[in-house]
């Protein structure tokens, strides 16, 4: 590719600037950054790209955009591009969750421009590109959403892409991914930020001071409750439908949780646990986390 | 010391032996196990004990016990001690809950005997002698139960003990203590055992392979969700008062945090999301978790 336009260079971002540098998979990576902190951090860096000055700098003679801000800019950003976008560049995104923002896409971009939705499913809980890995996206799975619609030809060139990025790639609607990633990402980020906020309102309830005990697995819910607020308030506002959905299953499952300890209830208890155990293996086998006992950490 | 005496030499009871040999607090140690696979491979590991032949034996000229067992194998335990031991010798244990074991052991423990209840807040999702490890203890916090009846010399020697072995130690009541737990151990634990089992429910329902797109979140739930199901059982069991108010507060934010999504409430999700993560920050100052992101893990 000549070249691969960048908007947005946060976590995500600056590791698919590293990564696209690395492999070479373009002459040249242009980026658009709002946030003058990142600017500075980017120029420390020495992270091999142009910046674009204005956005129609960064979008003309693109082979290829990708999206890495948070889904609630697409909009003002697609008006923005609409004016100078031209049918031969291929956009992509890197957001988290689907049908939303396949809507304001579809609603907004200019007739004719080819945009098709991906998700890799790569991050951690810190922000900025000081971040960013090189690495990030290697091994990971990452989500092609495919309509009725998709360009076989476009879809075969992002698919090529991410394969030379290093990921694993696999083709969903947008309707399987949103109802996949409620229960496998979303819905866990909201308890875990709904457990950090219960202990510190118990807390203050109790009146005894306690995040200092928190290393017997409120530590663990800590480090997901960490991750990016803005990125988080669009994919909880997005995907709403489903992870509503997801939470009416776990509420019940806790009121029967509930009852079988109150009770005593053996044979449930030890069913439940046993089972739960079983994924755990089900996803060291499947490569989806490291197969050492508390993630290999020292302290 | 002349002998300790531990009982159980699972994770924490072999992660005991490590460190007490290593430290030589003590000229013998003994140990008592039940489980025939784990004596083999405490025998494989050259763990530097003694077995003890029988409870008997090992309770005999020991200067202190340390239950290291499931907490619903104390009662049967001291009802066989109490034919043949010491007012000389302490008792402790390492239990995760305190106010039920409490009442167990002032209920069955012959009058006259010293027990006085410890909890290493330490450990992992593995099992087993061969996940031990010499410094499972160090800078962490050991929490020492103490009543009104808690004889100060016994005390000091218990907490000399556990500092001895590395770990920071904090007196408190066993209400106090079980208090504190049910928020930052037990309800944590339980709300992952929850997300999984809620998980494999909805991946049955929308009959879609969910579990190897576990990597954004799921995952780390999948690990405290490994635990030992007996060890657990037993700390749902003992501290099941707490866990359920725990639960109450957690239901009530979680269904606020429903509503909130659905109604697209910006400032409140916001707010609660950069709440949330503040607690981090305090948690990695109070070095109760590795100050990496994504634990440092590399996969």
């Amino acid at each position: 590719m000549k070249k691969i336009f960048i908007i947005g260079c946060g976590l995500l971002g600056s590791s698919l600037v590293r990564r696209i540098a690395k492999k070479k998979l373009a002459k040249k990576i242009s980026i658009y950054e709002k946030s003058k902190s990142n600017i500075i951090k980017i120029k420390k860096l020495k992270l091999p790209v142009k910046f674009a000055k204005t956005l129609k700098d960064g979008v003309s003679n693109s082979d290829l955009i990708i999206f890495c801000t948070p889904m609630s800019e697409y909009k003002k950003l697609i008006l923005k591009i609409n004016n100078f976008i031209s049918p031969n560049t291929i956009i992509t995104d890197i957001g988290s969750a689907k049908m939303n923002s396949s809507k304001i896409i579809k609603k907004f971009l200019k007739n004719g421009i080819n945009w098709i939705q991906s998700h890799p499913i790569a991050g951690s809980e810190v922000s900025g590109p000081e971040h960013g890995k090189e690495n990030m996206f290697v091994d990971k799975w990452c989500v092609l959403i495919k309509d009725k619609k998709t360009n076989p030809k476009h879809l075969r060139f992002l698919n090529s892409f991410w394969r030379k990025v290093g990921s694993k790639t696999v083709l969903m609607s947008s309707e399987k991914h949103d109802q996949i990633f409620s229960i496998t990402s979303h819905l866990p980020h909201l308890i875990a930020y709904n457990l950090v906020k219960s202990a510190k309102d118990y807390e203050k309830k109790i009146k005894l001071d306690l995040i200092k005990y928190s290393a017997g697995g409120l530590r663990d819910f800590s480090r997901i409750a960490a991750s990016n607020e803005i990125m988080w308030r669009d994919i909880f506002f997005d995907n709403s439908y489903n992870i509503s959905k997801t939470i009416d299953i776990f509420v019940k499952n806790l009121k029967d949780f509930k009852k079988d300890i109150q009770l005593k209830k053996n044979k449930s208890i030890i069913n439940k646990l046993i089972k739960a155990k079983k994924v755990r293996s089900q996803i060291i086998k499947l490569k989806q986390d490291i197969n050492k006992p508390d993630f290999g950490r020292s302290n």
